[in-house]
């Protein structure tokens, strides 16, 4: 079975493989698989303890059949009040969120929510690593941005997205690699300990 | 409608009011509603970012009624690999969970899942401020304890629970007050800060 999760990621029921297809024709939107995969290995490698938090639903219903666990039977998703990823680094706490578009020269704003930047900018002023993994699909061209950076480019801009060549002059380039499929925590070290 | 979290937690739609009873008579399981009155004063005085997880469902079918929004229509309370609270405090992650008992004089190891403990000794081992938070509810006291020693304890221990006292002379004891209803972060300054 498949249906769209609120982010507009599609969930399918078989589990894509572990080996990225590299071919241009096959490039597509994965970019959650890939993060998943790689705080997999930084947890295994003991680099950094990362999660992705569970999608929020709002459940109404519970049946309990007779020897059988309990089956949630009407639930609705609600609005996620953070982002889907934080965790610990070295000690510091890292928070981010990742998202990626089809679009070839420059990056919608209406793919962030509101919540979630607000919830970036309150973990930048506790002191937390607060930034994005943006990607764009067609090229396979990913960067890791300070969210404060991302926020203050969006204030200031009068488009409705964030042109490419502005993303890469204010970011960190990352390519895509097999073990870990993204690795972003040499970035992560670029843009707040240099 | 009323239901059980698979921790055990009783769901009532109806929310609980703001302000906790205090008779002796009134002393029940409430120490969920109580972090979660905490965590959100915190984030308004802008002390610390923690938000609790939300619980981890796989979902199985939904359904796209016309003209409203998705409807989850099967799905399963899965285990979570993590603990239940996270966050950001002063530029360092912290990670703990809280725990309630009924018992009067030890509080039973099983209320604590192995994988929760795997996932508070690898926040330990990252440098992170991994926690606990225990409650004897039938007399309000409340503790916070490294949960490095707590696993400690654990495994040097032949009992199924933890004796109190013990609990005490290796935790903080933090008192249940009004605004915020457990102050746990002077417990945690003085745990791992001092």
């Amino acid at each position: 079975m498949r249906f769209r999760y609120p982010n507009g990621k599609l969930y399918t029921s078989k589990k894509r493989t572990s080996s990225p297809s590299v071919n241009n024709g096959n490039r597509g939107m994965r970019l959650e698989d890939d993060i998943n995969e790689s705080i997999a290995y930084y947890r295994r490698e003991k680099m950094a303890v990362i999660h992705k938090k569970p999608t929020p639903v709002q459940i109404v219903n519970v049946d309990y059949p007779a020897r059988s666990r309990a089956k949630i039977t009407e639930a609705y998703f609600r609005q996620a009040s953070t982002t889907d990823y934080n965790g610990v680094y070295r000690g510091f706490y890292l928070d981010f969120e990742a998202k990626e578009t089809r679009q070839k020269q420059s990056f919608p704003f209406k793919n962030f929510h509101e919540h979630q930047l607000q919830h970036l900018t309150d973990v930048d002023e506790e002191q937390g690593l607060a930034f994005l993994i943006l990607r764009f699909a067609e090229t396979d061209e990913i960067f890791v941005m300070k969210a404060s950076v991302f926020i203050q480019l969006k204030e200031t801009s009068t488009r409705k997205s964030l042109q490419k060549q502005v993303i890469a002059k204010n970011s960190i380039a990352v390519s895509s690699g097999f073990i870990p499929t993204i690795d972003f925590l040499p970035a992560v070290d670029r843009l707040f300990f240099q």
